[in-house]
């Protein structure tokens, strides 16, 4: 009784090992650690490392007992098909210290699957339907490798704990329902212990300035029940990260992170995205999902004018389901004869000011509400480089235009100057997300009251 | 003189270690790590492990003593920011044993940086321009952050060599040119063997008929002069990479891959793009930058006409450098209104065969080269979804159009219909492809010849 109480843990920490060539050698980016990543936090299991390591069968079982030194769970994935490289079977065993022996189920399963294909299980697929004598196998409905559940003693790794191992296939349409089908039940969570996390994006604040100003809640808790804060910057959006694990119950978790929410609301106002975003939603993609909301709701239209930015904008605000509800189209004006031809761009704004400049920005703004009749529209004109940059109008030099005309008609607009910083890339992303940030300020704020907030990157007020 | 020869190391091998909560917890996929490994395996350099570890000072620190003990090169991203949860600098002080001190140069470039942009540096970011005494800072002129070189004597980590220690900031715009301009250059390399590599970007083929067909050179070579073919599919687009690592010289190894190329080649054809791919190149951005190409060669220019991809196909093409040169711009008509109004899709086409229809298909590519005045259009219509679909056409039904003009005046026209597999993201993206795809194949064997070129995902012929 006491040794099972002393070895037997509940799964709060997770190691996640990905295995593979196709990996070590970045072949292909390894988004199966980051699903399960987030799978483990969801339920409340906190991973502390990934480790990746190539189809070598010693490097694997060194690395399994490593991890299982570092927590009871280890989630693992690839290395379990047919072939040569297919090492993660004849590891466990090695670890367990076990034969491999044929599970009948799995290779029941395993011979009709190849049947329902007029295939017959060779000896080199009959491999997948083996196990380490005291595991078990998990069904793979979607293909030929069941999964293993392994349990290690601690005598066997060194642990100070029995260590359960999933190994689970690489294809993630393969792992992904047998970590939910298999693994998420066997989980064992401490039912004393909640966890929740909550996602806030930021808009237009430098880094360092929310930094500064959530510096009373950034600051790492060691112990405790307040959420611990992070965050990560992408293309001008910050995303900020709450997270909390109490054993004070779901409801106290819930209140901490509203508590939490609230002041950071209250520090940075309408520069916090309304709502919570979405783990593993981009920053983009949910400026343009809110963009889209706010149109909706709003009753507005949007078209957009675009020149260094090429499409980019459209492309992001229709990556957003049901954004025809509001987004009608737009030009892109690559050529000034275009912005002339189709914007009504004026010849002589053209030659004394130039294509990257305040008045051709308005006018582009200007002209897409004429030609398409939405209601408002973002224009971005800019010198993305690497060429064509110049000592007064150097490369990152944007110009984004919104025009919005008003339901008695009136149209307004505004224009501000940024100077972008990076490269190509960069400056278009930058200035796409830039523009899109202009239009959510005037839906959040009002267009006139929006002109006092300093975009990243602008130049000038 | 002994004790140097044992402890300096060739950077034959290397780890890679990602730090972060939020790519631990799984809030992002960290795309660092496959970079920087298919970085290496080009240079030569062999990766044998990747591990993520938590922003803490002290896993961050153990991990990295044992990773030196594993290889004599680590390439380490993350947490060189100025947060309070950016640790790798205080940690590798700990490492080395030292304190952290002002970096003068690093301090006029962050001093410079935030003054371009109006600011001041604060305590919270000067700390970015610390590092441990014996390190040096690498220049990041695209972030606040510069990198850092530390060795670390092997008497500090237990490894048998001094370990080299490069850390880079986390965003990619940031790490990828530090890698190249101070990472490179820094690599010892063992003159005796070669190492080269050579990608190229397969077109219009499914990845097992391309297995089939060059099954010959696919299979795994244990040892010997033959290169090592791997290939990987993304978009639709396949990257096929061969890789050599010979004694037998410089010139031995680019002509084994001279041969390999041709074999590809000749068994190809055109779905083979011309020239050698780029490591780090995604292939939709190749593709683009080929036909950016083709049209400069053939005196050609390009505009669009988007509606399910709102935009794509010109960031895409925009997004290359030098495009304005044959990218005159475009529409992007979401709505049906905007097709009719500004590309004279007809009403009784868009009321008999839908939005989503050859005819509509085919009158947007026409219509854009009327409005544009461009030679060439593409044009795409379709179902993006999850929304929209129908029995008789659901989610992933695409029509790609292209209409070219030619020099005597004549206008033709193709369409071609898909049935486009995956989500709302996949749709867009494999459409887009596609219909550069469509203007590939006309530029590369002629607009008639290329009719019989089966795309992906095609429906009939």
């Amino acid at each position: 009784m006491l040794r099972a109480a002393m070895t037997t843990q509940y799964h709060d920490t997770a190691c996640i090992l990905s295995t593979g060539d196709e990996v070590t050698l970045g072949q292909i980016v390894d988004a199966n650690a980051a699903w399960l990543a987030d799978a483990l936090t969801s339920a409340g299991v906190l991973p502390v490392e990934q480790a990746t390591v190539p189809d070598d069968a010693e490097v694997i079982g060194q690395t399994i007992r490593r991890l299982a030194q570092r927590a009871p769970l280890i989630v693992m994935s690839g290395g379990l098909g047919p072939t040569d490289a297919d090492l993660t079977r004849p590891a466990m065993a090695t670890l367990a210290g076990e034969e491999l022996v044929v599970d009948d189920e799995a290779m029941a399963a395993l011979t009709e699957l190849l049947g329902r294909r007029g295939r017959v299980v060779t000896d080199r697929q009959a491999r997948q339907a083996t196990r380490p004598a005291s595991a078990r196998c998990l069904p793979n409905p979607f293909g030929t490798a069941p999964g293993l559940h392994v349990r290690l003693p601690a005598g066997r790794t060194g642990a100070p704990w029995d260590a359960d191992v999933f190994c689970l296939p690489g294809p993630p349409r393969e792992l992904q329902p047998m970590f939910r089908d298999c693994v998420l039940p066997s989980l064992r969570l401490d039912p004393a212990l909640a966890t929740r996390t909550r996602l806030l994006h930021v808009l237009a604040v430098p880094e360092s300035d929310v930094a500064a100003r959530l510096a009373h809640l950034t600051r790492r808790q060691d112990v405790g029940e307040a959420p611990l804060l992070a965050m990560t910057a992408s293309g001008g959006i910050l995303t900020l990260r709450a997270r909390i694990r109490t054993s004070a119950g779901e409801s106290a978790a819930a209140a901490a992170l509203d508590t939490m929410e609230r002041e950071i609301r209250s520090v940075l106002g309408h520069h916090v995205m309304p709502g919570h975003a979405q783990v593993g939603t981009r920053g983009e993609s949910a400026l343009a999902s809110c963009v889209v909301q706010q149109l909706r709701q709003s009753g507005r239209s949007l078209s957009v004018a675009e020149s260094c930015t090429g499409g980019m904008i459209g492309g992001l605000v229709t990556s957003i389901s049901g954004s025809s509800a509001s987004f009608v189209g737009g030009v892109i004006t690559y050529s000034n004869e275009l912005k002339a031809r189709l914007l009504g761009v004026s010849q002589s704004d053209l030659a004394t000011h130039g294509a990257v400049s305040e008045p051709v920005a308005r006018a582009m703004a200007i002209g897409a509400i004429k030609l398409t009749g939405a209601s408002d529209a973002l224009s971005v004109t800019g010198i993305a480089g690497p060429d064509g940059g110049s000592q007064v109008k150097p490369v990152g030099t944007v110009f984004l235009g919104h025009a919005r005309r008003e339901d008695s008609g009136e149209v307004r607009s505004a224009v501000r100057q940024c100077l972008v910083t990076g490269d190509r890339h960069d400056v278009r992303q930058r200035a796409a997300i830039s523009a899109l940030s202009m239009l959510y300020f005037a839906q959040a704020m009002g267009f006139e009251e929006s002109r006092a907030v300093r975009l990243n990157w602008q130049v000038g007020t």
